[in-house]
């Protein structure tokens, strides 16, 4: 399917009464998992953008953003991160940017979708830039929560990329005490553990306070942080849960000088941004500071799925 | 792409203030040949459609519809079609219509979009059921005003299927008093020619009454008809011109007995269609009476085709 | 509101795969009624459009052929309709039809929603004109089934124009098989019963013959007909009951007479829309024959209406 | 009109590629002024919202944060603003926080629109919340250009709130180097000029940067600042020009040290969102640097505004 398709559009339904429009340059590809339903398109405005039950997960345009903010806060604000655990993360980029920490001896990925995993390697070739094939990454096709729950080794840095806990959707259990309970076992003193935490919004509805919440109420030391990222046409926030370490606690010239000392490229993050992501918008901070609701297995925390 | 798109639709604009959104259940082919894009979407409400530079040109739920009211009025008004002529068609759809009536010794296909016909032959089985393959059929890749005015041999009933005249399509002068001038030239002498005639509009904007008045220009009788085409979320016109035979003057009886005559197996039209398709809405009779525009080769008419 | 509105859209969506968006030029009034939720449009292709409960009720463009359409064909098949029942029609224009035909004495029509009526009264003058204000209608604020249930008087014609049977609405018990035995005992020997039957659609969740087939459990005699209706966007039905009278059976040239004889003006209905009205697509008769479901109290049958 | 609208749905283009749709709780107003087409709804995801010729203005929802961020920082940069003009500013909401700081003297507003600063200040009062009446006002209907080019005093903040230099609009003027040249003439020695600059895009139509390069074209100092605005969907950009002061050159002690002093309640602004707005992503800054266009009274710059 190499021609333009004339007048077609994707929906992204960030509310039942706020829809966004995307115009569709092409399908790609669009098939079913064992585990989810797996879009490719290409749209005029993010090109290539990956779509899993019926949500943008990540595009062309921006992931360098997403995975950028996801992943470095925690990294660097880690002496030496060397053991490093990827929850999900299935286009490889998440990988991709780990890998960029020298000190890093192993990063495990734990994704459950062996289907999407193969598609991702074969397809968003500029996502993964060849993660997959570094001796130093190991892919584990497994539930992430069953894998926590086994015995195993401690990690320095744990990074959660699962998809939105979308009512009746797979990822649900993902953003519950018990499930950050797990982690907290699984990381060693002075680990780090972030999640990407769903979007900010301005309304009641909004779950991205539920999940500081609950990391808070498992970690001594909690933060959030948020950026726009244009292909979700929203502010995207994450979490970050640790034993000692507070991102935000190190200058910029600290930072500076890690990101120096480990010879990082990158492309969107840096100290200036770090100060962006980390100083929140008041409206966001009172929710923080409010919120009292704590996701756990019985009542977990769902972000509206409705109508897809 | 075996898989539902999940949230995917096709918008189809009628005017620029009325929209019809299709959901898309798959995108099965997109790509232009020399002449036009082609798309081939699986919708939800019409099953497989059949797009041509983003309009609908038929879909599984009704091209039995569409095809048998183009084709039958005009055969059963001959008493003995034998030589037929179709302009475009590239469905074959037409064609099988067209073969249906014994008498037809032979049945030339004019389409100027190869590439179109051969993916219409591959993928759309169920429209054309083997047309392209009769010995009767004729099948030749040219421009049909071209076609018209090369001397050639005379035809019992000329059915032009050819797409909308939309600003700036390669389908604007198929609707001209030059090219129905042509068309006259063709036809034997009890000869009819029926050509599909755009959206039946309440809107002073339609160009029905246009092509209607241009093909009274050209023959001695000229006739409208209308049906509704539910993927075409319309009401749809198609006008017949010819020297003597005016298709609404058979009564049900003689129609009837020669539908049983030539064996016709049917599904939409029937004695009771000719009179309902015959019988024009008051607010279509006034304005095919009151039309004045005849479209010429320097001012044709053109249907909405604007933001597509 | 003077002002044309920059860039609205009123949503109508015809089923969970199938959306219209009627651009609107301006919002008039939009209210709740104690039964219902009321708004007058001016939409760009529709003028006027009065909505009820989000659906497209009427409009300026083509109310005359819902309303002519829905009372010609059972008042001319009366050969002297005295008395008559209107059921809902609350914008006063099948009552201006019904006063139309000079034999009747008195039309009473029952409208469950006054407020609705007083709306329609004020705001809706091109509709009634002035209809409500003859001495030969009767107007009455009453639930339709409970005044059937009451004795009373019998009519020659009774004429239900309730709203669509939508899933939790107020008007699925209109469509039962219990309420068509109370419009029978409410009719003389001789009389007829018209209901607006809901959207003719080829999908299988259509609810037309079921409302036919509900009819046609409680009278002799059972007629269905439909026309498209451009603000509909579909082809709409409607359902006549008769101990005795098909509208159908009458020729020509008997219509003729007799919308003569009564010196109907109409714009829409003729002896000739009758034969186009009557003759069922194919596809709609094969819908009529084989339904076996007959609505009642306990299951009704239902349009589609989620996610308005 | 106190009912909830049905479905109705505000469709606001942020490209021919990507919209946005909004459900409409309630059209309160839609005029036309002798300028502009103005609307107020109300919509369920950003309140009441004031579009100006189909442009989201602002919204109950955010306003409070398009506002702060337009004026708090210039006003914070300057050691003691004294007179301050505000260029356009209808909604009275950028008035308001001028006023908050007490040095202020004289805030003189220039609005071409007297029709819509007497809607709003009858219909927004939670944006102006009285500003117009205070004494320290002064409102001028005329137009920004005009009156900035006629000999004045000099002002010690000027504020530039006009909407976008949409294509066609009467807004293009006000974002060339002719009119900054003006504004230069208007400030004082240690004076600071602020204008909104449209939204921040990944793409290469933005026209941000252009605005940005403009103003460095005429001021010693040019910042560029941006923040995320719920009901503009999108990421928001303002420029600031000055002879010599820098607002990002303010440390955070020093800007909690003025706002204490100036006794300001503000609801968004803050040291730490100055940090954060200050802060630029690194795309932007990318475009910033290698813009090299200046829009001028002959190549005016221009945001998207077709198909509106």
């Amino acid at each position: 399917m190499t021609q333009e398709l004339s007048n077609n559009w994707f929906l992204d339904k960030e509310s039942d009464t706020k829809w966004i429009l995307h115009r569709v340059r092409r399908h790609l590809a669009a098939f079913r998992t064992r585990y989810q339903a797996v879009e490719l398109l290409d749209t005029y405005d993010c090109g290539l953008t990956l779509v899993l039950d019926g949500r943008v997960q990540s595009s062309q345009l921006d992931e360098h953003i997403y995975h950028e903010a996801l992943v470095h806060p925690a990294m660097l604000a880690h002496p030496e991160p060397r053991r490093v655990l990827i929850l999900g993360g299935g286009e490889g980029a998440t990988l991709r940017e780990v890998l960029k920490h020298p000190s890093v001896r192993q990063a495990v990925m734990v994704d459950l979708d062996r289907e999407l995993v193969e598609f991702c390697k074969e397809h968003l070739k500029s996502w993964h830039q060849g993660a997959f094939e570094e001796p130093r990454a190991k892919l584990l096709y497994q539930d992430a929560f069953k894998y926590l729950r086994r015995p195993g080794p401690k990690f320095d840095v744990i990074i959660s990329d699962i998809s939105d806990p979308t009512e009746g959707g797979p990822a649900v259990m993902a953003y519950t005490r018990e499930f950050f309970q797990e982690v907290r076992e699984r990381l060693s003193p002075q680990g780090l553990f972030v999640t990407q935490a769903t979007e900010a919004l301005m309304s009641p509805h909004e779950v991205l306070s539920v999940i500081y919440r609950t990391v808070k109420s498992v970690f001594e030391v909690a933060e959030c942080y948020v950026e726009y990222i244009p292909s979700f046409v929203c502010l995207w926030g994450w979490v970050v849960g640790s034993r000692m370490h507070r991102p935000s606690a190190l200058s910029a010239q600290e930072l500076s000088r890690r990101i120096a000392q480990r010879g990082l490229k990158l492309r969107f993050y840096s100290p200036q941004m770090q100060q962006r992501l980390f100083s929140l918008p008041p409206y966001l901070q009172g929710r923080l500071r409010r919120q009292r609701q704590v996701a756990t297995a019985q009542e977990p925390a769902r972000v509206y799925g409705g109508q897809r």
